[in-house]
């Protein structure tokens, strides 16, 4: 059976890695064959790095029409993702797309009606989905180990920046140049994974962004954010790149008991008998409780690891077999529907119920980027 | 010099312990005269356990105007302190009283202008402000270890408690009984030193209590407040008594690093510059931090006991020789304002801004008592 034939467009860090990856032949069943870039500077890089059998390009039509590649891999910044995934859906091509998916929601919307109407493969690059820690944890929770999900609560505030990573480039941390600030540059992973672990998303948000709180940057960086679930759960998750060290702590609560997952480990506190059972049927007036056993949850393999191969692979996979996606392009939905709808709840200073309106955040997101004193060209 | 003569008025679990420990010639300059318990059948006990020379009164009336007493201690349910505080202010007496101060911050307004009035020394049972843990903890942030504090996060979720505990005693968690459930019952000490130990109170409050949850009750058993302060700090109170085995942490994030409480014990990072010094003056764009050290905070003395004799002395020695309080009757107002903050947030679906609107809580309370299908009398 043929290989399949790649396209990596946008030759970043994270682009430039897959190309490499793939030219090394990590990827089972896959070969690079065409890289795509705007800039005409990365001639050099390529043939050094990637052999004379990849090609680059720098005009995207002659890149989509070269009939040398059967999907593509987009690694551009976020506000891109939208029309080049399109474009390639449009050439009937396969695509993987890097996180966070788009800027809003209605992007990603529109990213899967493409991807419906051209029968093809759209996967997301949610790698963490492949951590061993997070699917440990998935497992734990899917298999009822804590009984009915009451509460969750992620801590995840060691995303330390100095000014100067800010400054760095033009387009960061600007409305029109990432359309926010923490939580779709350094939370996507995590957003995604907060709902993964626990197979719910919140019904409703009522969320507290600061703009601009510890940098001189336009977007937020810094976010509590109060959830709601339709099982009457409550979860937090609560982002900062403005303190040090930081905190990455994320707990959840059940009716069986409660997980800690903190410095790659998981801790397991596990009740005898649910707490609602023991409420309803324990006599007398004292605190007793159920009898409570900690168990420290082993976990194999590296968990700081980021398996872009893995998912990359997976997305092989789908393409040539059949095999069923591990984050499909409308899981990519999700982290942004969270992200989107903590921006809004602050603007509208409001509840914001789920799935959020996707054209009140695009209206509002449109007003801050005309606003805003950092005007650039994307 | 003569002994400052206490009576103690309520013989609950609390009040009674509190008898035993001066009738045992436990706090150095005081002694236990007389007792005072609308309950007639406390004479056998009284006799046993405080000796021949401690009169029992069950009227109140006896009991202020028997001249034998010089201050009282409040050990009633809270929704008597009130009234009971300002007949003693009126008899001339000085009064400590047990926590919570009372059920709105009306009620503890008008102890303390009655205390101002009688010139007599007002205090409040805070005895956990005697626990080295916190003692400790907030010498470390007064004395600047964290520098300016950016955020606060306790979670304080291990209160739980069984349907039975409830269902133990008509008035417990009710309008009219208590006046409200965890925050009121359950969380005063804590609401109190997440204030003390960083000496800001917020200055706005959004919170999302739940009634009856957990539990067939009608007050809250589970609540997620967010606090702003006036430096711009934000802030996290989670609380409830439906989780087992439910969770005692609490973060504090500043300038300099981080200090978290958990176990009995305090962990502080340290950073070698303020993250605000590094952010502005680090070059390159890398994801660098200060230099950090993690440092156990040794703690000593017994971090479990409750210490209420030691703040029954500090009121004896503030009555004998003018000692400074503890916790002052001012102080009791504190965390009233930031629990009777959170129900009323919740109720009105708003922000709370502090201090808050005295009247307006006491009305939503009223309507609250006056729907409650548990219609008891106090």
């Amino acid at each position: 059976m043929n290989k399949v034939r790649i396209g990596i467009i946008g030759l970043g860090f994270i682009g430039c890695r897959h190309a490499v990856s793939l030219a090394n032949n990590a990827i089972p069943g896959a070969e690079l064959t065409a890289v795509y870039d705007r800039n005409q500077d990365k001639e050099q890089w390529v043939k050094e790095n990637l052999g004379e059998n990849v090609k680059l390009f720098t005009d995207e039509e002659q890149f989509f029409n070269s009939n040398m590649i059967d999907g593509v891999i987009i690694a551009t910044p976020h506000p891109f993702h939208t029309e080049i995934a399109i474009q390639a859906f449009k050439h009937d091509l396969h695509v993987l797309v890097e996180k966070p998916a788009g800027v809003y929601t209605k992007e990603v919307r529109l990213m899967n009606e493409a991807a419906v109407a051209s029968g093809k493969v759209f996967s997301m690059m949610f790698n963490q989905r492949l951590n061993p820690l997070f699917i440990k944890l998935r497992e734990l929770i899917s298999s009822g180990e804590l009984g009915e999900i009451t509460r969750t609560t992620w801590i995840i505030t060691n995303w330390f920046r100095a000014q100067s990573y800010y400054d760095s480039a033009g387009w960061r941390a600007t409305w029109a140049g990432e359309g926010g600030g923490v939580l779709i540059n350094q939370d996507p992973h995590q957003l995604d994974l907060w709902q993964w672990v626990i197979g719910m998303m919140p019904k409703r948000v009522r969320a507290f962004c600061k703009f601009g709180k510890y940098h001189n940057i336009e977007v937020e960086d810094d976010v509590t954010a109060y959830v709601e679930y339709e099982n009457g759960a409550t979860g937090l998750f609560v982002t900062s790149t403005g303190e040090a060290p930081g905190t990455n702590r994320l707990e959840i609560n059940g009716d069986l008991g409660k997980i800690v997952v903190e410095d790659g480990k998981i801790t397991l506190w596990r009740l005898s008998v649910p707490a609602s059972e023991f409420s309803k049927t324990f006599k007398g007036n004292s605190f007793d409780q159920p009898e409570i056993r900690k168990i420290d949850i082993p976990v194999e393999g590296d968990t700081d690891a980021h398996n872009w191969d893995g998912i990359i692979t997976n997305w092989v996979d789908a393409i040539a077999n059949g095999t069923e996606l591990i984050a499909s392009g409308e899981e990519g939905i999700k982290s942004l529907m969270l992200s989107n709808s903590m921006l809004l709840s602050t603007w509208t200073d409001n509840w914001v119920n789920l799935p959020i309106d996707e054209d009140l955040f695009h209206e509002h997101l449109q007003k801050q980027i005309n606003n805003s004193k950092t005007q650039i060209n994307v």
